[in-house]
């Protein structure tokens, strides 16, 4: 196994000289420290490499590591350091306790990078490196969701186009051209959809004429469509279009949008599939809106799933690169944690499983609070991997919980009240309630809580006691003060063997908080239960909307509720740990391809814009190293 | 130098099943037949690489190569395989004549491959392989242009926005916000702008209230912005759309489009970009429109020419891979030939003219016809990049000449009319006068002209004769028939043999055809002599264009004209050698960055469609064995 400890200074200087300042192993070393063969990768650069697919199956019968998973309690919008905590757990792992250990990360958003929020590779002497090639381009996989997305866009106007300026007849000879000797023949992927049409013949010539409209015609209903193109930079401009107002296109105009590119269904289904043939078939069934008659129809209908397939064939496989201290990290997929469910990618966990073997670590991080990102884990990923994990951390910090216990408001470019900068006791002890919850709902799932407390410079000892008190009484395993901002892997030891400790005595099966079969209302009540609220009120809309998916027979999804990461309830506002609210659906989606149904608690945001001065300011490229500046 | 002879069959196999057939070498295997060591290039998996520009200056002792530029008679619109003899020659020079040789090609674009075209890697046995690798993603460069592109567009919008919302003082603090200790400063980039407005003043507390707006009010005018947003994807109901029809973006609605991305203006700046330093000049310098006052506003101007620079830091870098038969192909930039200048980088020829050395060759293609891509070859790219050729090949068929002579019109999809198949000596001959403009066109450069008569099966001896006497008498150094897609590298060996001659006897200095120093108009005006025409005549626009550029400097550039590929002249039916016809000039744009004036002769379509029946339905992925299936 590939690490090294670093040389750390203090204060701690700026992320983006942290990461220059350390040369990265060849990625070579660290796949070699991992056993990786060089038939088992690709390499992409010097730093970068993918791992290929097929290692799952020649490692079949290798047992699997421990599988930890990284959640927080309700955060502030400045973000409590959940991934920075992600990478210092396994530094310490790696460099400091002699134990094999992946870290599995999900891709950011190149958007946000050039806008407000900067990169999102770790941060202080916790990174991920070389952190401008994971923040930009990486691999080319959210290019490839890109190109994927907006071909099935594509495909779904030009479609209408034709059949509306084209009769059945000739619609059809156009799909099924004849050949050289002039016969006439269906391809593979129209016998997917004479399949869905209970046709069985296998000629074209013997379809009857009403099989050829059915056939030829999607007629798919221009207001039901619910795929939008996406773009991974921040446009607001974007955000509502109306598109087909070239004079070739004659008038079908359509009002529509783009999404920024992580928000695609195609991401979903890249983290959520578990191998290269499941894909295909994801990708073949994702819904992109209604028939007329209200039948549902997929990119397969349109004769688009093997080619979206051909698109991602290359981002299906997970990109290896390394921590500061030299650990491996995979990098692979980033839903949306809101519309989305907000985990990297399954396959990179198996792979990672199998990697480490037994007595090794894979350590993954769960978007936003547990009661975003750890419970869509649980429900949502690990229903679908079949994987179960031993222990769940939770990441708390000083600062969040006295916001939680009543602390002024925290707002990103403000200066933080006094109130965070000194000590407090009874604020933090007041704010427990969110991280008791936290733990409560966490427990609940059959593991093993950890509580890592992320340590900033004004943090008393007497306020991180009384987080530890409050985490140990409401059923933690261990609560843990961690350093690794400032130290790297030195500052995590104690959290690493805290869980080293919670994977070896993790006793219980994995316990579900809904099971599938159940309606979809009484899905959305069990996780509304579990926020804290005493109803669910549902919008017409919302009825409609779950009225149709039970009819078309998707109710057996799970459910990925998207809700502000900011309180349990709907209401951001409400911090602490919120009771007795009704819980407002406002609409209900379904990613039917990713494989889950999606409640709006409120309205998303689903692209971000760019401020009056936006990061990309500062981005330049010195020319003469070719190292890039400003990064941040 | 690596290379191996195929074994080929006959009738010849698909595209597909020919590049299927053959494994292709380890990348690094090519890159050491070139003396590439492993720091000079980087690995994108196993058949792919991109060789690191710093190569050049490594190497800039060593003498060049030989230059050979691959152009063609006016084509039909099938193609007349210029690209495949491209490929062939130097599977001849490389596997049968034992020359160092390089292939250089453009990168195609992605949305063709989904819908009509398919691929673009020659084909028969003369090829770039792996084929799917070549026509998907490839190493990302044009995914890094698109979201370079669409960075800058989001910025326009939004700029606008934050202008119009915002009093100047508001938008200049914010602009230049207080560090931490209370300081405001200007960044790098802003310095830039300043320079442009002539304020020598370095801390932002010293200017003026009027240098305050001048400096943060960019003033756009919405109908001045000529930047549009691209995709690579042919997304037809994109070509004019109405953005910011959202409520937060407050009535600022905007009619746009999107292009293909191979249009966007900074695919030709990499194309035309000599070094990184050179870039970052160029993507900054690019103008997206005017302020109100008429002066352009450039991508500095907005603070983002360091980040643009930032995501095409590796796509500078061209791509290595190898034709069917083993020798080295550098895949470079893919600009449009009509709006842009259809030629792959100048930064692939010079590091390709450096690694084959003295004695080696070096053959680039250059789009469509010699009236397009060769003239823009010469008076463009060889202008930028200060290199000669020594020999210019034009690709002729006996269909495309057959059509000249004043055979029945030919369409793609439909079958060849019968002239085209059986022997017609006469209509060869008659159409030969195309052929002998281009000669004469090409040979006034300065360089020996071999005419490659891409045999089909059904060309007689006699009618290639009459090709052959045809280019002896109007001055080519040699005319050539060439079975290289029926036989790979043997079917051009020939053609080598006479490339080779014609480079040896190369004596007389690039002559281009005008001078940079006189008017925008004198120079248009000397193209469309070339073309055979009479005379230019400016629509009003074209000429308030005109004036325009005049008055901001960009006079000096040169010419890049939009036009037609099917004709010399502007009517695309007008085959043969038209002449005394009136050029029309209907408008007149910019693309300052990359550093052409673009002369629109007619309406150029800057985003295809797709068919009824595209090409994706054939498209999929094999999922037991990861091989592509379908790809044309």
């Amino acid at each position: 196994m590939s690490s090294r400890k670093l040389q750390v200074v203090s204060p701690v200087p700026a992320d983006i000289d942290i990461a220059n300042s350390v040369v990265p192993l060849h990625i070579s070393e660290i796949a070699n420290g991992l056993d990786l063969k060089p038939d088992h990768y690709d390499l992409y650069g010097k730093y970068k490499a993918k791992v290929l697919l097929p290692v799952i199956d020649e490692l079949k019968d290798r047992q699997d590591g421990y599988y930890v998973v990284v959640g927080g309690i309700t955060p502030t919008p400045l973000g409590e350091g959940k991934s920075t905590t992600t990478v210092g757990l396994c530094q310490a792992l790696g460099a400091y306790l002699d134990k094999k250990v992946v870290t599995t990360l999900r891709q950011p958003s190149q958007g946000p990078t050039f806008g407000i929020k900067g990169g999102a590779a770790g941060g202080g002497y916790s990174q991920v490196i070389p952190m401008d090639e994971f923040n930009l381009h990486m691999t080319g996989d959210i290019h490839a969701i890109t190109a994927a997305n907006n071909l099935l866009a594509a495909a779904i106007d030009t479609r209408i186009f034709h059949e509306n300026t084209q009769k059945d007849t000739a619609l059809f000879n156009r799909l099924c051209p004849p050949n050289k000797e002039g016969v006439r023949t269906f391809n593979e992927i129209m016998f997917r959809r004479l399949k869905k049409l209970n046709i069985t013949k296998t000629k074209p010539e013997d379809l009857t004429p009403e099989e050829v409209t059915k056939f030829a015609r999607l007629d798919i209903d221009p207001d039901s469509i619910t795929w939008r193109r996406v773009m991974d930079v921040n446009d607001r401009f974007l955000r509502k279009i109306t598109v087909g107002q070239g004079p070739d296109e004659k008038g079908m105009v359509r009002e529509t949008g783009f999404d920024i590119s992580v928000a695609s269904e195609i991401m979903a289904v890249l983290a959520l599939t578990t191998s290269l043939s499941d894909m295909r078939e994801r990708l073949g069934k994702m819904v992109i809106g209604n028939s007329k008659a209200g039948d549902p129809v997929t990119a397969d209908d349109l004769g688009l799933g093997g080619a979206l397939t051909v698109l991602m064939k290359d981002a299906i496989n997970p990109t290896l690169m390394q921590t500061l201290e030299g650990t491996p990290v995979l990098v692979h997929a980033g839903p949306f944690a809101n519309i989305a469910h907000g985990n990297s990618s399954i396959v990179a966990d198996k792979i990672a499983l199998k990697l480490v073997g037994p007595g090794g670590y894979v350590v993954t991080e769960a978007g936003f609070g547990s009661d975003i990102g750890t419970e869509k884990f649980m429900n949502i990923k690990c229903r679908y991997s079949g994987l179960k994990p031993q222990c769940a951390i939770i990441v708390a910090t000083i600062r969040a919980l006295k916001m939680h216990g009543g602390g002024p408001q925290v707002t990103a470019g403000r200066p933080l009240d006094r109130a965070y900068t000194s000590e407090n006791v009874a604020l933090v002890e007041a704010g427990c309630v969110n991280l008791v919850r936290h733990i409560e709902n966490t427990k609940a799932y059959g593991v093993n809580v950890v509580v890592a407390v992320n340590k900033f410079a004004t943090d008393t000892d007497a306020e991180v006691a009384a987080v530890k008190n409050a985490s140990l009484a409401a059923g933690a395993f261990d609560a843990v003060l961690c350093t690794h901002h400032a130290h790297g892997g030195k500052g995590a030891v104690d959290l690493g063997i805290a869980v080293q400790k919670a994977c070896e005595n993790a006793t219980q099966p994995l316990k579900f908080l809904y099971p599938l079969d159940i309606s979809i209302k009484e899905k959305i009540e069990a996780i509304a239960r579990s926020y804290g609220a005493s109803g669910v009120e549902y919008s017409e809309q919302a009825e409609k909307q779950i009225e149709m998916y039970t009819k078309q027979g998707f109710s057996g999804l799970p459910i990925c509720m998207a809700k502000t990461q900011y309180s349990f309830s709907d209401n951001a506002s409400a911090k602490g740990a919120p009771t007795g609210f009704v819980l407002p659906i406002r609409d209900v989606r379904g990613s039917i391809g990713a494989g889950f149904i999606y409640p709006l608690v409120g309205t998303m945001s689903t692209m971000p814009g760019l401020p009056t001065r936006p990061c990309f300011y500062d981005i330049d490229v010195d020319t003469e190293t070719g190292m890039v500046k400003g990064l941040s």
